[in-house]
C-alpha cells in the first residue's frame, strides 16, 4: 500500500510509524473513546475504564497530553481538582478510533471461532 | 460513547476490548498494512516492516493467525518456505487500520508541534 503525503508509516524512522504506533498503546483508545462524551476527573476516568493501575494512566494521560491529543486542567482547590479533556486534535481521531471499535465488536464471534478451531488443531496435532 | 451490538469495548471483561487492544498491538498494524499488497515470507516480512526482532514478529504473526486475521502456509522444500497472507478476515480490517494510519501521517506536524510545545513550557516551569 502506498501513501500519497510526505509520511508514510510504512517507512522505517518516519515519525508517523511511531505516532500510528503510539495510538495503538493498550489503554489510549480507550481514553479517548471514553472521554469522547466530555471531560472526566481522574478517578471518574480510572473507575470508568477499570483494570488499569494508577501509575499507567498517569502514564497513558501524560503521554496524550504531550502529543497534543488531551488537555488537562487543574484546578486549585482542596484536594487539588485535575480534569482531562480531548483537544480539538483529540476529537479528530475519535472518527478512526470508532471504525477500529466498530470492527472489533462486529468480528468478536469471528476471532474467537477462529481461536478455538486454531487451539483444537494444535492439540490434535499433538495427540 | 454507546454501542448498538451485544459487544462493547467500554465494558470491562467484554470479548471486543481485548480484541481492539490486540489490534493496536506495536507491530499488528504494520504487518497488517505489509500484508495488504499481497503473501510475504517471513524474511521479506521482516525486511520490509524493519526494526522488528524475529522473536516479537513471529509472536506477533502467530497470534495474529490464531485470531484468523491471517493464514500461514508452509511450502516443503530445502529450506521450508513459510508464506504469510491475509485472511478474509484480516483483509477486513484494512479500511478500520487505513483511517487510523491516514490520521497518523496527516497529524505529524501537529503532534510534533504539541511535543515542543509541552516540553519547552515544562522547561519555562523548571527556570
Amino acid at each position: 500500500m502506498e501513501s500519497d503525503g510526505d509520511f508514510n508509516v510504512l517507512v522505517q524512522g518516519c515519525p508517523s510509524r511511531e505516532i500510528m504506533q503510539r495510538l495503538g498503546d493498550k489503554w489510549t483508545p480507550l481514553v479517548l473513546l471514553t472521554l469522547a462524551d466530555g471531560p472526566q476527573r481522574f478517578s471518574a476516568l480510572r473507575q470508568s475504564i477499570g483494570s488499569v493501575t494508577p501509575k499507567v494512566l498517569t502514564s497513558t494521560l501524560r503521554t496524550l497530553e504531550r502529543d497534543g491529543l488531551l488537555r488537562r486542567t487543574v484546578t486549585a482547590q482542596v484536594p487539588v481538582r485535575v480534569d482531562y479533556e480531548l483537544s480539538e486534535l483529540g476529537r479528530s481521531l475519535l472518527g478512526p478510533m470508532e471504525t477500529i471499535r466498530l470492527w472489533s465488536e462486529e468480528h468478536v464471534p469471528s476471532v474467537l471461532r477462529a481461536r478455538t478451531e486454531f487451539d483444537n488443531t494444535r492439540e490434535e496435532a499433538a495427540l
